[in-house]
């Protein structure tokens, strides 16, 4: 890409991720550790969030340190929400004060599931980004991180994860925050993918993806082509 | 891929494509034309198809005939829709009989535009394909071809294009018939990715692709990665 999209070093930011203990937010403070970042795993409960670095499956544990939600919130630099759809809004009210300023990274999916796979569910602010944003008033919120397999990203045989991970967000700062933490990622290239109106088909998509997953026995993620 | 998404041979099908005048038709065409499709390019006015056909600037002419649109659309084996979003409803309507049968390939992105680039549009039926199927019961409808840059498949330089096609649709054979269409385009896969109630978040990222352009002055087009 072009020098005039050069990417802030975001390298000393401490990155929270609340819902931690999940399997995707497992997975994304394991490859931010394995990347150097100093990581904090948040919790509804702190012992669980303890227990859950010790399982991680790659990245120096000496980096990631297990706190309840607040704490983790309260205490990073930028913060990313990697709870299931059921507990987003919650979640988000119980944070908002530590939040305030921060930067905060939506990377949840609001899916359904029946018999025919995986299909997008209506979501009254128009997606889970926008519905951050609405409860976050204070906050800068961004979407990234929908489209990354936690299978891959917990298994420590893949080194390169060979991907792009959109990023939108109506705050330059912010999105350029992301797009470089993303970058840090071995095989990853955030790429800014416009504005919060349009991360509701960002999210949605994830349904697609998980029916090539479904077709291909896979872990399907999204490239962008021509950059 | 696996042996057993092995596609059907759909060199001998007649593609027709409606709103062929249009840069994106004409572009669809072209690129068909020089696989090897024989193409009907339709238009509302006949004379207008036909002068189009003669400013293809790649593939041969001989395999492409200018037709209006209700003779393409019932001459035609496999028809694609490539009319701006404002006059899909009602050419779908004038075409409903001529389509009866047939396998219709939507590829219309309903996109607003405004001071701060793309956006998707509110629709009713939930997607430009979903109001497709909803207008022709006696069609099989699959979405298609809606991250491919009409610049792009003009430009005659541009040998392979490079970028995979996601293929929404209920009908198992119709979607497996797209998919070949799609790969038959030097650089393309044709790949399933879901069914026609999540076509809507296919056609919606194109406003995100937007943004990618607008930030990077490039023709984004989407990989799927992971296959």
């Amino acid at each position: 890409m072009p020098k005039s999209f050069e990417l802030p070093d975001v390298s000393g930011a401490v990155l929270g991720v609340l819902g931690g203990t999940g399997d995707l937010g497992r997975g994304l403070a394991a490859r931010f550790a394995a990347a150097g970042q100093q990581v904090l795993l948040g919790s509804r409960d702190r012992e669980r969030a303890v227990a859950a670095v010790d399982t991680l499956p790659l990245g120096d544990k000496e980096k990631v340190r297990g706190l309840d939600n607040i704490e983790c919130a309260r205490s990073a630099d930028v913060v990313l929400v990697a709870v299931p759809w059921e507990g987003h809004a919650a979640l988000l009210e119980e944070c908002r004060e530590a939040l305030d300023g921060k930067v905060v990274i939506d990377c949840v999916n609001p899916l359904g599931f029946d018999e025919r796979g995986a299909f997008a569910l209506p979501v009254p602010e128009g997606s889970a980004c926008l519905q951050a944003q609405q409860l976050l008033p204070g906050s800068r919120v961004v979407g990234a991180f929908h489209h990354v397999s936690a299978v891959v990203l917990l298994d420590p045989e893949v080194q390169s994860l060979e991907l792009d991970v959109m990023v939108v967000g109506d705050d330059r700062e912010a999105t350029d925050t992301v797009q470089a933490l993303a970058s840090r990622l071995p095989g990853v290239r955030g790429i800014y993918a416009g504005r919060l109106r349009s991360s509701g088909q960002v999210e949605a998509l994830t349904a697609n993806l998980i029916s090539v997953n479904r077709r291909h026995r896979a872990h399907a993620g999204i490239r962008v082509t021509g950059l």
